[in-house]
């Protein structure tokens, strides 16, 4: 049995949620007419439950990693091996994700939660990393659990204390990012689990896997639920389906919205990691923003599961938390224009 | 007869558009899965005409304003004199594509092509204005010609010499933005006169007008159509349904794609203003981008006419340039992306 405690989610404040929406109307545009941003405006002040609350800055992304021993059934277009080596191009600044959060400052962290093998102390090191290795790579999910219970704890465990270590030094906004060869599969079969949708109606083609290989990520799936009794609670999905990292994004998630952090979603993997998190912890959602909708099907069906919108879709496939940084500067955007804006009073428009 | 010389504009190379593309696909990220953003990376080194290109730094956009006289006809939700005010405050920064263009390092220029009020000079201006009045207000659409031909063109001048202007500066890439109460009525006349499109399949509410509005409003586009001979040419329609700062925007797209500029554009009326410039200088589409696809239904319309997809869809109608400066910070993105990533071979991943 599980004896992690997990931490309490906060409500929303309606009430805060009603003043940032009055407000909306008294700035000098027409009604709703800057449509999702006003949401967006609405949303974060209930998140942070404040208003007027101040334009996000502190911006806060971390990219967890680990591997996955369904690599071995040749379901991805790219080796295992590959994990590390990804993850040290994120650490060494050569990444999308990189760029993107130097353009919009964001602070990144790599955080390897059971790679196989281990990143370098690199001379070229742009961002801090962190090792907390639950185990090293998860078993092939196709022939057994990908872990025990206690390793899906542990893995949670890490990403807790990456948003209650940040939460600690005061951070406004998070997205969360992941790197991992073969973590597509371990979301679709988490998102079709929690979800009671097909194998097929969730799984697409990650980094670009072949027809044959789509058909073998599709049927590995369904082998694993071959042994999952239906209705099977959170924990039991968890160590049955993995991953380490995706764990771990399940933990921040919960961790940043017991502080009242707004989390910004990013593909397939952060929708899989939120639709667990929204399993062990409800409520959580509540404190998620989607940010795009990706090529791959499972995110729909988590989103809707969660009762989210993707802000935009730019056929995205990435990973890494490219997606969220996106969203985080649209979110900065509506709180920016909500606080600068002149009211229809203020402007003597009235 | 029409005098004006339009510049040329140059062709797009497709040999700089295949190196950025080719480029792309040495990035440390699976083929593709950066969407549209790979597309937008394209875009820009194709309409600089150089690969690789420096990361756009240097953005503007002009706001350009003016009347209209079919405001008589009832067919917006706020009243025609509210052009004005809305003009000062874009100027005296409590606009929403203020706060935006301060929070992406966007450059505004107010620029009054014929309202029939005049700017202040206002101790809390943010941003230099000019003025251009070519007249102040158009005539009545519905019963009459909007302009002269004379005044067509000089509208259309002062958003080329805008744009040469700014270009003799140094810019990387620009937005364009409006104000003016009337402005969607003109802009999806000129999309349904350009296109064929009935008036009502381009027609939406505007900044939020009710039922009956919203029925004369597509019942005047008719009436004005009435006037127009089948297959008149771009000047007789522009002459026709106006309006000043339309046609302003519509040469700022000519003189920026004749420097190289590329534009973004923003919703309903940056749409008519592009479709009027494709008509005047075919090839000029092939220097814009679209951004959002806004609730006014003939933005798609004029986006599908001229071979553009927008980039998102907030749900956005405010104008101004809100949109146009979303869309430059995904282009930003997409070509800070490009040129900041590591390759496969850089990252010693081949």
């Amino acid at each position: 049995m599980h004896s992690l405690e997990l931490p309490s989610i906060p409500s929303i404040s309606s009430l805060v949620q009603e003043q940032a929406l009055a407000h909306q109307d008294r700035l000098t545009k027409p009604p709703r007419s800057l449509g999702r941003l006003e949401e967006l405006a609405v949303f974060y002040a209930g998140a942070r439950g404040q208003f007027p609350v101040p334009t996000p800055r502190r911006a806060f992304l971390p990219v967890f990693a680990g591997d996955h021993g369904v690599t071995e059934e040749g379901i991805s277009a790219f080796p295992a091996t590959m994990t590390v080596p990804i993850m040290q191009n994120v650490v060494d600044g050569g990444a999308a994700v990189f760029a993107l959060a130097r353009h919009f400052d964001v602070s990144l962290l790599a955080v390897d939660v059971g790679m196989w093998g281990d990143l370098v102390d690199s001379p070229r090191a742009q961002i801090p990393a962190i090792t907390r290795k639950v185990r090293r790579g998860t078993r092939n999910l196709r022939l057994e659990s990908a872990m025990t219970t206690k390793e899906a704890e542990q893995a949670l465990e890490v990403g807790l204390e990456v948003a209650h270590s940040r939460a600690s030094t005061g951070v406004d906004v998070v997205g969360v990012g992941e790197v991992g060869i073969g973590n597509t599969t371990a979301s679709s079969a988490l998102i079709a689990a929690h979800t009671g949708c097909s194998a097929e109606s969730v799984t697409g083609r990650g980094t670009g896997v072949d027809d044959q290989g789509y058909r073998r990520k599709i049927a590995v799936i369904e082998q694993a639920f071959g042994r999952l009794e239906r209705g099977a609670g959170p924990w039991i999905i968890a160590e049955a389906l993995g991953g380490l990292e995706i764990l771990a994004m399940a933990g921040f998630i919960i961790g940043s919205a017991s502080h009242r952090v707004p989390v910004v979603l990013d593909g397939l993997i952060a929708c899989a990691a939120a639709v667990v998190a929204h399993s062990l912890c409800p409520g959580v959602e509540r404190y998620c923003a989607a940010s795009h909708c990706s090529t791959e099907p499972g995110v729909m069906v988590a989103l809707e599961h969660l009762g989210l919108r993707p802000l935009f879709d730019l056929s995205m496939r990435l990973g890494e938390g490219t997606g969220s940084i996106l969203g985080i500067v649209l979110l900065r955007s509506a709180v920016a224009i909500a606080n600068e804006m002149a009211t229809f009073e203020s402007a003597g428009l009235l």
